[in-house]
Order: C-alpha cells, then structure tokens, then sequence
C-alpha cells in the first residue's frame, strides 16, 4: 500500500491506523498544501488532497472512509466494530463524525484565520467556526463522561479517526477549551504506542525526503 | 425506527435510504433549523442537527453513516457493497465524501450567503465556497464520465448519499454548473421511485405536522 500524507494532516488518521495493525505500506509525504506546491501530485488525486491511500486497484481520498476500510478489509482486527455489535450504529456515527462534523469546522478556522493572505482572512469567519467546533463537541463530550471509548467497549478507528480531531484543536490552539474528561481521553490516545509509533513515522519520512512542515 | 428530518436538509438521506429498502419508520419533521425554532429538540439531539435515528438503542446523528447503517444492518440489500467486493472501498470513500467533502461547502454558501442577517453575511466566503463545491466535484466528474452507478456496478446507498449534494446543490443554485455526465445522473437518480416516494412522504408529513418550508 502507498499513502500520501502531510505532517499532521488528516493522513495521520490513516496513517495512525496502519500503525496500530502492523500494516506494511510507503509512506509518501507531500509539502501542504499540495494543490499549491506538489502540482504533479494531480496526477494521483484529481482533487490534489491528503490523504490518498493505493492498495491494489482501490483508490481512497477520504481519512475516515480510509480508516473504516483497512479494518474491516485487512482485519479481523478488534479495531473494527462488527455490524453483528450492539455498537455497530455508534461507530459508524463516530467515523462519519470525525470529519464531516468535527474536522471541518476547524478547516475554516486554519483557512481564515492563518492560511488566507491578510487581506482575504475574516476573523469573524474563524470565530464563528471556533465556537461551532466547540458546540459540536457536545457528543462527544457526554459520551466520554460514560465511556473509555467510543465504540464496542475497547479502542477501535473511531477512536482514530476522532482522536485526529483532538490532536488538529491541539495544533490550532482549540484544545485549550477541552472539557476535562475529552482532555484526559486525548491524553490517553497520545500515550499509545501505536500513535507514537505514526509520529516517529512521519517524522523519519519527511526528513528522508526533505519536507518541512506546512502549518 | 424514528427519523428526525427537516424539509429537503441533510437527513433526506436516510428518508431516501428507508424508501428504497421499503423500511417501517416514523417520521417526524422539524422547522429549520431546529436548533433555533424547536428547542425542545437538544433534548433528543445534543447537537441540535438533523438527521436524528432512533432504532432500538441504536441512536446516530450523522447523515451518510446512517445510510451505511440501514443497508449493512437491516440487509441485506443490493443497495451495500459488501468487504469482499472489488469496489468496497470505492463505496466506502463515496458514502464519506458525499457529507465530509461535498455538502460542506455547501453548508457555507447557504451560511454566509442567505441564513446570516444581512450584516453578518460574507459574500466573499459564499463565491469561496461555490467555488470549492466545484473543484470538489472533480471526483465525481471523472468517475461519471465512465460509470453509471458509484459503485458496485449497480445503484447503492453511496448514490443517494452524493445524489442529495446535488440535490443541495439544485436548491441553492450550484446546479446550472453540472457537467454534462454530471447533470444526466442527477436525473437518473431523480428518475427513481424511491427518490420520488421520499420527496412524497416528507411533504405529506409536514402537510400533517403543519411544518412549512425553512430554506
């Protein structure tokens, strides 16, 4: 398997994964943003996005979609919350979750509030989406004064997929506002071997292949 | 099951996927938004947000994964593409792209465009995002020029999840910028009875409910 990843992008979520199933692949990492700075990288991703997973004929542009696949389809792995699971439901939820709901509002924060040129950023834009990722922190905020976990009672891709939400606010300065229990299940998925493990990955790939840090 | 559903808003997915696979459901319909004219509501829903799935103890609030729900649990049904299929993770990238990277653009334009009162709205951020929606569509452009269904050869749930981006998109006017492949599928899928009895059902729910149109 290839990816295509930028440092602590959205391609950590796949990226974290392969990690945590002892998965062999190549690990491609393109300066951010690539539709800027790696036009060749359009040759791959028609929509010049990370992460961008290859594995045989199968072609992946979606992080979450990515995570849900290589459990299920290079499982069986308890990473993988079985449909015939009590949890089924849930951790579809969280999957879908993690980057339609919790990801994008922290896209338009990094886009108006650092990426634009000064001229083009809108400072109300980035609060109005600062506050909106705080409000939809709302699930997942009850749910972790319940539970370990998100699904199925042990750590599972959901826990990826929405821990890579955690560590993107971490980077951005939204941590901050955690509540305390989502602060300590952050603390606990930074202390996993697994997601150390995709640190020291990226890293030792970007520094054989000459790419600094995009944001 | 229940679903919580607004007039033509995300939540026509699952609407759309119960039609299909010809479901028991309630549908309960709620002015748009809910978060501001049905307050009651944060009581079922923490986030506010549609849709909303009551199935047993199973409770999911994320459009596409209930989709991804109904087929996979309530099968089986030509309408999933199963793990040992070739196009499975095309499915799953689909079923993911349709809500994180295809309605969220245009959750934006509708924002800051015609929801936000006139001071507060970005004319700017509106054209960034159309724009976005566009180059977003590139994917699913490529794809249709050779295929007629998403995946799997055959009409999935992944077709109603992007078909209600291009349903969004012909509400709020994105439409008339369709590519020629583009615009034939959108009226393959309009062409469907399952599509046509979930536009009937929702209207003759709201008939009953007395719910008018919010957008």
């Amino acid at each position: 398997m290839i990816l295509y990843h930028c440092l602590s992008a959205r391609s950590f979520r796949p990226l974290w994964t392969l990690e945590e199933m002892g998965l062999p692949y190549e690990l491609k990492v393109l300066p951010f943003p690539p539709r800027a700075f790696a036009k060749d990288y359009f040759d791959v991703n028609v929509l010049g996005t990370v992460p961008f997973l290859v594995d045989g004929d199968t072609r992946m542009s979606e992080s979450a979609a990515i995570c849900e696949y290589l459990a299920v389809r290079h499982g069986p792995t308890p990473l993988a919350v079985r449909p015939d699971e009590p949890d089924y439901g849930l951790w579809l939820n969280w999957l879908h979750q993690s980057d339609a709901t919790l990801t994008f509002p922290q896209a338009l924060v990094l886009r108006y509030g650092r990426f634009e040129p000064p001229e083009r950023r809108q400072p109300q834009v980035a609060d109005d989406y600062a506050k909106w990722f705080h409000g939809r922190m709302r699930m997942l905020d009850a749910h972790l004064t319940q539970h370990e976990w998100l699904a199925g009672g042990r750590f599972t891709v959901a826990d990826i997929a929405v821990g890579y939400a955690l560590m993107l606010a971490e980077v951005i300065g939204l941590a901050r506002d955690f509540q305390p229990q989502t602060a300590a299940y952050w603390q606990r998925l930074k202390a996993r071997d697994g997601y150390r493990r995709a640190l020291a990955a990226q890293g030792k790939a970007a520094a054989e292949q000459g790419v600094k840090p995009g944001f």
